[in-house]
């Protein structure tokens, strides 16, 4: 039944380290609230740096300041 | 003032088909709580299947096994 | 496989309300982009009126006007 | 058109507070964007602390710790 | 500890105005609720015309017809 | 960076368990990707199980029906 939505900056993450992630989060449900994988839904949505904020700053920004 | 958001698969949904989803929806909400349609916002977001997780597996995977 | 949310402002709607919008969405998927119910979620959240805004104002604001 | 979600912890944010919220996202995006007020959403999302975690830890935790 | 999402349609919103929305919505928080700057998420989303509705038509359909 | 919203159904789940998810999903977006703990945001939220459906019934009709 959970559903997981990942928000992560669109900095190269490789296919194989998105299917780590859903493997990774879908077992972690299954082992704390027995939750079946069956109906466990994962979704990753990469965000342009340019389009993600902290502190005021967007992330390109940050970058830029080798933040 | 409803707030409708769809998450399908990247996997070839046409404008019409879009369309008919979001007047769908929209009516739907009409008939069942009477919401007015001209504050009703329906949003459609294709995720692509590297990154959609069921069961611990990518959606591109389950496709490659035949699910 | 798709992943609808739904969110209503907070106002009455009842258990056979929020069956049949989730029986719709799910046959309206089911339809037009010929997607599995068995992996179809559909999820509602009722929003306080308080914390909804369309215009600059509450909901709850419109509501003592009229709106 | 916008729809602007924010999500708090419940920390007593009065009424006036997310009135002012609103009013505030509203105005941002018709004089930035040129948003037409009228289509403008914007929801606020109040989290229980034992449901937020940063660094690991619950937003409960680190106010245990003065954080 | 705020998470701030914005949902626009895509229509050529500019690295600055995007910098601008996110500063601005920062602020609004710092000065509305105290919430400290170096913990607040601004994300935003630019969705295609065809995939947001409203009033049962996508956006792109309501700009053909100037609306 | 990331930003993390999980979903689940409103049937019980401790602090204890959620401190659990929230430190599990924080150490996996470390160890995978190497995100800072730090600016790591995890979201639990808990849905009724009226306003949560699968295969068109909501949760509370399947759980009656031993699913």
């Amino acid at each position: 039944m959970p559903y997981v939505n990942i928000k992560i900056t669109r900095e190269g993450a490789t296919a194989e380290q998105k299917q780590e992630l859903i493997r990774g989060v879908t077992r972690l449900l299954q082992d704390v609230l027995g939750k079946n994988p069956q109906t466990t839904f994962v979704i990753i949505e990469e965000v342009d740096t340019d389009n993600w904020g902290i502190a005021g700053e967007t992330v390109t920004e940050r970058r830029r300041q080798g933040k």
